[in-house]
């Protein structure tokens, strides 16, 4: 029984306190929050101790600790945690700094801990069937990538401000999900971008709407759209070109109920958003994690994941400033 | 070359006009109609002539005719186009009394033309890939059939008064379709039907909206569902369960879009009636009978088909007066 | 908080003590089942006691009980628990006799305590819809309601002689989704059934492919299609047609991708069975029966729902046998 | 009635003379072909009568031509027939050199007789709806667009030496989408291409696989995917997104039918090309054009749009060469 620490106990962590108390390889021990009733509340729910991170960390019956608190602490917690002996899932992003995430990598990997990092994406089952499908060779050799991601809303620009920006923030996922699915990371990275949904972002030096193209050293080609706006809900899908077909994963809908009338066939809207579409990914997430520590098996997701996907990140944002393409450095 | 003559230049005969035209191995030579400058207009469109059904009967460089007037006179020309010697596609139904059409089939029959009666539907290139793949073995041995037929809107209840009633009017189509699918007939007939839609339609002794269980001596069972108004188009349908799985013809609908807003998804209708749905059914109808008389091969449909499905739609009716099992009786 | 003891640690047990635990308004106090071991695993993993029925029964602490026994059972507990002063949730069927139900309604009755029948479907979110946009007259008057209800795979045979038959056993969820989409009881029954899917099942006494055409009072129609076997997965469909449009809930599936080669484009199966399909049913179902309890409403679903759907089996299995149309007794 | 002479007997012309031939406004009166015996045979079938280009531009009875010749001969037809009077529909490209399509607008803009350019795939009844439902501000104001045009199968590498290349043979129709649905000219083209579908493609100095982005003046994006090869069939889609919505465009299937057996749920593949996916979209745009000047109203699209379409495609293949973005000169 896999004993667990839980830093962050926001909405996100609220998720992996079910998973992790929910689990039959696991068991949640401890909860921890700058807001200690948000901690307290949520370790009672699930017959937990609240307490701070420092006595999480410092307390040697536990094994593993997931970090949910928010990205400008995950570095610290990661190189802490695994410093002192445990093992961590930890909620991308690593950092907003490629140089900071490159320094945590260097440290923890010294300890020899495992560190899973969370792109819960690669766990939802319609983009790990895709995966799988295109692993199975059941498309034959894979060209050309297309990820559409749209956020149901943009956030406040108050957000905004501190996110990194919509690549690093928004994108970084879909970089990830193009690693996960070409299995290689790319070698030029171009984008664009604009402030279309909302002037105030661009004002804030941000852009709502971009459209990023990868490239890789085989020729192959992958394309990344995000929109901070789809007012029908959270538009998150796949598709894989092969030389023997398609690939193509679609939007989880509400429900399957249609009505046909003389106003045409409507159908359900798409789960409004990533708790909603991604509940079922958070909890395999863990199963995953869970399942490679008892089996001593490599993480699923690396800090080199989370690098890369950073790096990535670093470089279209670049690129949508000076209109240039640029390399991908890691 | 096929020689023909066209029997009634109304909405249908306007249609096969364009297919009889339109076919490489046939050409429309003339036109009748009891209306002269319906008659008139379309020969004229087609470089045809217009004359009366007598003289087109007697023409002797006429192959064949196709007969596309009132139903009260099908049975009249099959008996005397083959008389004549033409071969013969006349529409559906082949008479509203089994007696009559009986007769019609001894008659024609005796003449060796051939005869085939236009149940487009069976051309209908998704009824048909049911048909070829439950031939094929593709679901096993069938076991259970559902066919959905809904027509737009319920035509005036004048019409209603003279059609013979919704079984021998609309469902027969069904009928016909439930013997293609299942390629043999069934046992028993039990029937249910209501005048919901209009009670008008109740006064005038019909019904609008009924459904048919058919049995089949070796256990397979069909059921068919009828109303005359689906307010958002022609709803087409069959389902086709079987021991290794299921065949499902879906409608055709008016275009492929989609529109997400947050009052949800939006995509178009069905098409909207017969004339909509079953053009390229047209269409393969007159290719299927122009080829068979190339090859000198078996009508497609034949009278024997039309009188079968009429059978039915006479038991049917007596079912749902009497709300007992009827035996088919051929 | 409500504490709950459940009588039955089997299959559909372990999925009811998982909601009870997780309910935010309910606590899993005790497990009984004929299979000590059984119990105590379950109470063990959610910190509850394991013990006997009659433990449950008689522990004042104990407000509510949760029935998943085997159907025999049902009618003694249910009596035995409301005496005892307790709410009951009891699994379908209240009994395989409408005689033994009645009973049982007339004595849990006296006691005043609430009880509420198992019919999760009725929380599924696909028909859930369906009845909701129904009442909220988004299709106008209701007309003709299809409902498609196949399982993966028939039982074995040594089950089907137990279960009452197929209309008792399995098309009794059916019976009470048309009672609660029509809202409605119908007159009359009609059956015809057929064992072509296992002559097995048909020597046992008992069909496996089964047409039910229901008649109401207003005349509106249903119509009820079921399979012992649909190969590809649970087949749980229905179709509700109204004066102004159609409402349609179709099968949830295993993934949304779909797969394009020269051979077709391929997409996932339905759910498998009941488990899979019906798992955020089950928790919508204990969710409404705690909150009715805690808001001294009506069960959402009544004995007299429960009875109502057994007289039409009883019903569908004398017509089935007869070949009659047979009135709907209560 | 419109009389029309048809300048190319080949695939594509056939397809022309059907429509002509078929349409209530227009009639074929005469067939040209650089293969003469090819010209005799279309003119045969439809009654006109077969003859020399040059004729054809001489016959002062004939109103309109349709030009359907090979790419290389399209300006110098466009000017030839408008000097001698004529009102002209030629297939896309105007020219595969931008210097020579703007001398071919300014030469034949002289005569003030009206030039049609044939991009079909506007008169698509799906893509026309979403034109129109866009103007109409179903989805608010637009922002992000997107379009998927695959071939089949890539031609032979003999075609593709002289075809222009991807950018001017193949994306121009999607160019052309993007301005018909955008509404406006893009300010920047970035393209990244790839000859990984076919390295014999890459040595002919073309590309098969292309990923191109537009950016707008008014921070609009557009993307365009093209592949040669999409074994599947023609995909054509295209998603455009909006500040109140999303509209889609899905491919056309061969039929409606799915098969759900225990590998899955198997359902029809996109039309095979063109010829199959446009058909309907030939006969509107005949239609367009025999209207716009029964009307005297402007082409529905005019040489400027072929000239557009052109522009971007020099700027693509320049981008794709230099890695750098290039801007759309006109």
């Amino acid at each position: 029984m896999l004993r667990v620490g839980l830093l962050g106990a926001g909405r996100i962590g609220q998720v992996h306190a079910v998973n992790i108390a929910g689990h039959m390889g696991s068991e949640l021990v401890a909860v921890s929050d700058v807001n200690m009733d948000a901690a307290t509340a949520l370790a009672t729910k699930f017959g937990a101790k609240a307490c701070s991170s420092e006595e999480i960390l410092a307390d040697d019956s536990i094994d593993a600790v997931l970090v949910a608190t928010s990205t400008d602490t995950h570095s610290d917690f990661i190189e802490a945690a695994t410093a002192a002996g445990k093992a961590v899932l930890c909620e991308k992003p690593v950092d907003l700094s490629l140089a900071r995430a490159k320094a945590c990598l260097e440290k923890s990997a010294a300890t020899g801990k495992p560190v899973m990092i969370g792109f819960n994406r690669r766990f939802d089952p319609n983009f790990a069937s895709v995966k799988s499908a295109s692993l199975a060779g059941e498309i034959g050799k894979s060209e050309l990538l297309s990820i559409t991601s749209f956020d149901p809303a943009p956030p406040p620009v108050s957000y905004i401000k501190v996110s990194g920006g919509l690549f690093r923030d928004m994108m970084i996922h879909d970089f990830d999900m193009a690693n996960f699915l070409m299995g290689d990371l790319p070698k030029t990275v171009r984008a664009v971008g604009s402030s279309i949904v909302d002037p105030a972002i661009g004002e804030a030096g941000d852009v709502d709407t971009a459209v990023v193209t990868l490239t890789y050293a085989d020729g192959r080609i992958a394309v990344i759209k995000n929109s901070r706006r789809a007012v029908y809900g959270y538009d998150q899908r796949v598709e894989l070109l092969g030389s023997d077909g398609l690939l193509s994963a679609a939007n989880m809908l509400e429900n399957t109920v249609s009505k046909s009338t003389v106003a045409g066939v409507t159908s359900a809207k798409p789960t409004y958003f990533f708790l909603e579409r991604y509940m079922p990914a958070y909890a395999a997430e863990w199963d995953a994690f869970v399942t490679a520590l008892a089996e001593g098996k490599p993480m699923p997701v690396t800090l080199e994941d989370g690098i890369a996907a950073l790096a990535m990140a670093e470089a279209a944002t670049e690129s949508a400033k000076t209109g240039a393409a640029v390399e991908v450095a890691l």
